[in-house]
C-alpha cells in the first residue's frame, strides 16, 4: 500500500495510527505503518522523554510522529486562574451534583487531576516540541488549527513533516496556507474534535482543496475495506486513532472503560461539547447525557468547559463510574468487538485492503475476472 | 461497473438513481444506470399512469423502478382530520407569524397545496402501486420502513425486486426479516431523512448484517471517486439522489431554487426535523433555522409536521421566496456546481471510477504500475 506520501516517508503502508500508547504507537510502526504519538497527557517534558526514549528503543530505526494540541488563537496575559475564575458558580454546582448524584468519590488530597484540553496548552506543548526536537521524529502533527507559523518553520529546519486535523475545505486551505504539509481530513464520524461534514463527502472536497498537498482520510476508517475507500476517494493514506484503543498493547487504565468500548455499537457515540467545550464525538454516557440536556447548564465554551470538567473526568475514570466513564472515539467502534495485537488488527487491515481492491477489480471487469 | 445484482436487473452500470422526476430515471436508465422515479407526489393515480406510459415510451426496454413512501406503522380509524386536530394552535401562530416575517403570498382560492409525507401516505401508496404493478417496473423501493408483508408478496408475484432505505444495521435486519431484496444503506450525508451513522461505517455494518442480501450505498455519492469507495465498502452498487436535481432534464419549477443548490456547499444543508417531524437532510435555510431555534416551538413528530407545514412549503416555492425556499439534499450539494445532462454527470461518473480503480491499483502495486 504505496503512495508518493508513503514512499516520502519510507514506510510500507500508507496507513496512520494516532494513539497515546508508546506501545502501540511503536507497534504501529514496528509492523510497518506510521506510529503517532498523542502528546497531550505529557505536562512533564521528562516523562515525553522517558517515552521518546522507549519509542526510539522499540521502532527498529523506523520513522514515527508526535500529535500535539496548539491551538493557533493565543491569549496573552491571561493566567489559568484568571479563566477559573470565569466559570459560573452554577457549573460548578452542575458537575459537583452529577457526581454526587453517582456517588463518585474525591481524589486523595494532593492527587493530581489528570489531562485537560485547554487554550493554554501552547506552553505546555511548546515544552514538549523542546524536547521532542531533540529525537528523530519524521512528523509533527497538530490536532487544533493551523500549528504557529514559528512550528512550522521549526519543524522543517529539523526536517519534519508538518500535519493538521481539518474538518472542512475552508480549514484545510487555511493550514495550507500556513506552510504544513500534510491535511489530516477528519470526518464527522471521527472519534475525537470534528466538523459535520462525513469522510466520504469531506476527503475528496479536501484533495481539492489543498492539491498537491497530501492529505490523509481519518473518520470510520477500521478494516480494510475502509481503506480501500479513503483511498478510492483521493487520499494518500489513511489516519486511524479509534481502533487501537481496544488492542493488546493499549493501557487505558480501567478494564471498565474497555468492556464498554469493546460492547458500543456504531450509534453509542455523541458529537459533544461535554469534554472540552467544542463538539468532539465520545463514547455517548450519562455524563455527556447530562451535559446535553436541554435542562441542565450546557457546555462552557473551549477553555472553560475543560477546566471545569479535569478533576471531574479523574474522579470518573479513577474510580471506574461505570455509567460516567467515556472516552473520545468514533463510529467505528462499532467494529471494535475483540482484543488482539496491533500485529494482528494491523495484518487484518492489509488483508482486507488486498481484498477490497480485488472486490472493486472484479466490479470494474479489471484482471479477467 | 457489473455486480451480482446489476447482472440480475440486466443493467450497464450498478448506479441506482433515485429522482421524483420522470425525465432523470429514463435518462438515468438509458444512460445504462437504473432509474428510480419517486412516486410520494403523485397522489392522483391517473397523473402515476400518465408518467409511467412516458416512461415506458423513454427507457427503450431498459429496466426502472418506482419508489413510495409506505410506513410500516398503520393507523387505524383516525383520520386526517383527526390528526389535524391535534395541531397545537400555537404551532399554526408561528407558521403563520415565520411566513408573514418574510410577505409569503397566499395561495390563490382553491388551489391545491403540495405533496406532504405523512403516516397516511398509505392509502396513497397503496393506490400508486394498483398503478405501477400494471407497468414492467423491476424494482419497487420503499423509503420509509419496511414495506408491508402483503405489498412484498405482491411484488414477488409480479416479479419485482423490493427494496427498502435503512439508516443502521437494526432497520436493515429487519428489511430482511420483512422479505426485502436489497437494502439502501443511507448514511448521515444523504438527502432526505437519515440517521446518524455516516456511510463510511454504515455501509460495512450493513453489508455484513444482511448478508447474503445485496446492499446499495448511499450517502455523499456524486462521482466515480465515491462510487469506487461505496463499491470498496461491499456495497452491490450505489444509490444517487441528490446529484440529478441540478440536472438539465430535472424540473425543479423554480430557478431560485435550482441557483441555491448551485451555490451551496457541503456545510449547507441540515439534519432537521421541519419538514417531516422525523430528521431530514435538506438545505439549511431561515424556514429549517426556525424551526430548530430552542427559543421556537419547534417541530411536531410525524405525521403532525408535515401537515401543519405542507401548505406553508407549497406558498414558499410557488412565490419561490429566498430565504425559506429549500428541499431535501444530501452534503454532496456541494459538487453540484454547474447543471448538465443526465447522460454528461453519468459518463463523469463511470469515467471517475475506472480512474479511482487505475489509483487504487497503484497504491496496491497491481497492474505494473
Amino acid at each position: 500500500m504505496k503512495t508518493e506520501l508513503s514512499r516520502t516517508l519510507g514506510i510500507e503502508h500508507a496507513i496512520f495510527g494516532f494513539t497515546p500508547f508508546p506501545a502501540v504507537a511503536a507497534a504501529i510502526t514496528r509492523a510497518g505503518g506510521f506510529g503517532v504519538l498523542g502528546a497531550v497527557r505529557y505536562t512533564a517534558p521528562d516523562d515525553l522523554a522517558r517515552d521518546l526514549d522507549w519509542m526510539q528503543d522499540h521502532t527498529d530505526g523506523l520513522p514515527y510522529g508526535l500529535d500535539v494540541v496548539m491551538p493557533a488563537k493565543k491569549v496573552d496575559g491571561v493566567s489559568e486562574a484568571d479563566v477559573e475564575a470565569m466559570i459560573p458558580a452554577g457549573h460548578r454546582e452542575f458537575v459537583r451534583a452529577t457526581l454526587a448524584k453517582h456517588g463518585v468519590p474525591e481524589l486523595a488530597e494532593g492527587e493530581a487531576s489528570g489531562w485537560r484540553i485547554t487554550g493554554w496548552m501552547e506552553q505546555v506543548a511548546r515544552g514538549q516540541l523542546d524536547v521532542a526536537f531533540d529525537y528523530p521524529i519524521k512528523l509533527l502533527a497538530n490536532a487544533l488549527g493551523s500549528p504557529p507559523a514559528d512550528v512550522v518553520a521549526r519543524a522543517h529546519d529539523h526536517g519534519v513533516l508538518v500535519a493538521a486535523l481539518a474538518g472542512s475545505a475552508r480549514h484545510a486551505r487555511h493550514h495550507a496556507d500556513a506552510g504544513i504539509d500534510i491535511v489530516v481530513a477528519q470526518g464527522y464520524e471521527a472519534g475525537g474534535h470534528t466538523g459535520e461534514i462525513a469522510s466520504m463527502v469531506l476527503t475528496p472536497e479536501v484533495v481539492d482543496a489543498v492539491a498537491p498537498l497530501p492529505v490523509l482520510a481519518a473518520g470510520g476508517i477500521g478494516s480494510g475495506e475502509q481503506i480501500a475507500a479513503g483511498l478510492a476517494l483521493g487520499a494518500q493514506g489513511v489516519w486511524l486513532g479509534s481502533l487501537w484503543l481496544t488492542t493488546t498493547e493499549a493501557d487505558l487504565h480501567s478494564r471498565a472503560l474497555t468492556e464498554k468500548l469493546l460492547a458500543a455499537g456504531s450509534g453509542d457515540t455523541v458529537r459533544s461539547r461535554a469534554l472540552t467545550g467544542k463538539p468532539a464525538r465520545q463514547l455517548r454516557t450519562e455524563w455527556t447525557d447530562a451535559w446535553d440536556d436541554p435542562a441542565g447548564p450546557g457546555p462552557l465554551p473551549m477553555p472553560l468547559q475543560g477546566l471545569l470538567v479535569a478533576e471531574a473526568v479523574s474522579r470518573i475514570q479513577k474510580y471506574e463510574v461505570t455509567p460516567l466513564l467515556g472516552t473520545p472515539v468514533g463510529q467505528i467502534v462499532g467494529r471494535m468487538t475483540t482484543e488482539r495485537s496491533v500485529r494482528q488488527v494491523f495484518d487484518e487491515l492489509t488483508r482486507g485492503f488486498e481484498k477490497a481492491v480485488d472486490r472493486v477489480n472484479r466490479i470494474a471487469g479489471r484482471g479477467g475476472a
